[in-house]
């Protein structure tokens, strides 16, 4: 395992705690009811750009400062989903110019919200072309790329989601996260193994991009040959990195979810919660019930509902069929 | 005018601030640039039963057990909306026995939050019947009938929005909400016309349901003959009330928004703010950038999201056509 630890994540959340909201913790009293148990909600849809990625992002940023004692001349970082808007948002709290690269297709919903973080946009033709060009930028002196999830700095950021769960609710009996490249359940792990070890640590991904739980069954990293789809886009990554393999190896469970289940979980908890929650957000819901169903006593779950970012399209597609029709069971 | 007055909402707020919660008021950076106002949102999509029926509910059932001395021997409603839950769920509340009748037709999920609350739900095929219904059983001795909008404790109960709000952010030039039977617009101007007499008091209703308009226009209650289609359903109420009108009357304005506008804003909203709201919780916005447009200087609103429950057809139909690609401005 790496040398990041529990110090990197109190670190971050000194760097961190000033400009990011403290999000509250939500439950639903009928969900509750019905399944048996008590579900406490991390709502990091309500954080800062809609999603936990903010934590990363400005933790990566801000230790930079600290390490090199000065601005990096420029941050570039390559996504069209929360980790760009993270990216820019955190330069913008730091005053540092920031160039976000994208694919062409990017809908204009994410390509505004970014750039109204005061962020430079460069879209290209395709995925291979972004991707060229990021490392490229990323060669000159001084620039400062950010990448999603394989980075110290940027899991330590994401730890503290669970630093701040873990102050405001006791007794959790475990912890679930969605796992795309491994940043979020890796920070989770460190937290929670430091704070209550006695809390099982358990990722979540999509059944249609089940490489970390391909990787972890092989005892190294499988990548996917290509995206894979799925309306959880934050966990469509095609492979987990170098530095969140070991702590995806050392979880508690790492649990798949179908797209069926996840979409009927996206209705259901912005049903109860009455929060806009993108289908990454839900997805660990599926990993919830599977765990609580073979529970012999009633738990406490705490699940981080990780973004609340979507477009129209998703949207749409969350609705199209009528799942609020059928309440929630374990067997949901 | 009636003598309901501002003594009224007082005693609500003593009698429910209890056991709602204190809702958020919230706001969006990005739209209050693009817009060039400041906008305040009153999140009752977070309030007990997702709504803000349940202050006007609660009101009317602490009310009733304060002057008779005693508990009603049964509460009844007639509703397969917000109010339906919100009597349920204050009797919930206050051990009284409930029963809540709708037509067949109701929405399995809306009967089932109901139901939650411990009401006894009774279903009858047509609306006249269930109506029928309704009033035969309001006449026993010892039931007590709460209807939905035109009952001075109803009334009372809804101004603890506006006063609540008015102690969260100051300096409000104008308030909106909107307008079904004029319960909230009622409770909205009693309190604001008290404690800020220069705030403008504007209520907003579906362009396809504008009897409150029609009726201000014409000096007299104007009802629609049959139910308006609008997927703004909480304002979907075929007349205001007589306890009501006089309100209305009163309002500084009372606008309306087309289905087009109160769908793109019911889009924009949930996007920029992580919150499920209803199209009726949205539809005020309509007012607020008609009313913006037309000022010479920054103003500072606030509008009140009434609620976020809706049914997924509901939501399929809101997010049928993508609003998101087109940013906000005053003309929208």
């Amino acid at each position: 395992m790496s040398k990041l630890g529990y110090e990197d994540v109190v670190k971050a959340r000194i760097r961190v705690s000033e400009r990011i909201h403290k999000t509250p913790i939500v439950s639903s009293r009928l969900l509750n009811q019905w399944l048996g148990h008590e579900i406490f909600f991390k709502a990091e849809c309500l954080q800062k750009v809609g999603a936990f990625k903010s934590r990363g992002a400005l933790n990566a940023v801000s230790a930079y400062i600290e390490k090199e004692g000065s601005n990096p001349k420029r941050v570039i970082a390559n996504s069209s989903g929360n980790h760009a808007q993270a990216v820019a948002w955190a330069c913008s709290q730091r005053e540092i110019p920031c160039v976000i690269t994208m694919p062409e297709d990017t809908s204009k919903v994410k390509v505004a919200a970014t750039q109204s973080y005061g962020a430079k946009i460069v879209q290209l033709p395709t995925r291979s072309e972004v991707d060229a060009a990021t490392k490229a930028a990323a060669e000159e002196n001084g620039v400062f790329w950010i990448p999603p999830y394989n980075h110290d700095w940027v899991i330590a950021g994401q730890g503290t989601v669970a630093t701040e769960s873990l102050e405001q609710v006791e007794s959790i009996d475990a912890i679930f996260a969605p796992c795309g490249g491994g940043g979020l359940v890796s920070g989770t792990l460190i937290a929670t193994r430091h704070l209550s070890p006695k809390t099982k640590v358990i990722g979540v991904e999509p059944l249609n991009a089940n490489d970390a739980f391909q990787s972890r069954q092989k005892g190294e990293i499988v990548g996917l040959s290509q995206s894979p789809q799925s309306l959880a886009d934050g966990a469509r990554t095609l492979s987990v990195g170098s530095k969140t393999f070991p702590f995806i190896q050392a979880l508690d469970d790492l649990t798949t979810c179908s797209e069926q289940r996840l979409t009927y979980w996206t209705q259901w908890l912005s049903h109860l919660l009455k929060l806009r929650i993108e289908p990454t957000g839900a997805l660990a819901m599926g990993g919830v019930v599977d765990w609580l169903r073979v529970q012999q006593s009633r738990k406490r779950v705490l699940m981080i509902i990780s973004g609340g970012n979507m477009d129209a399209i998703t949207s749409a597609k969350v609705w199209e069929k009528d799942w609020l029709d059928q309440s929630p069971t374990l067997d949901s």
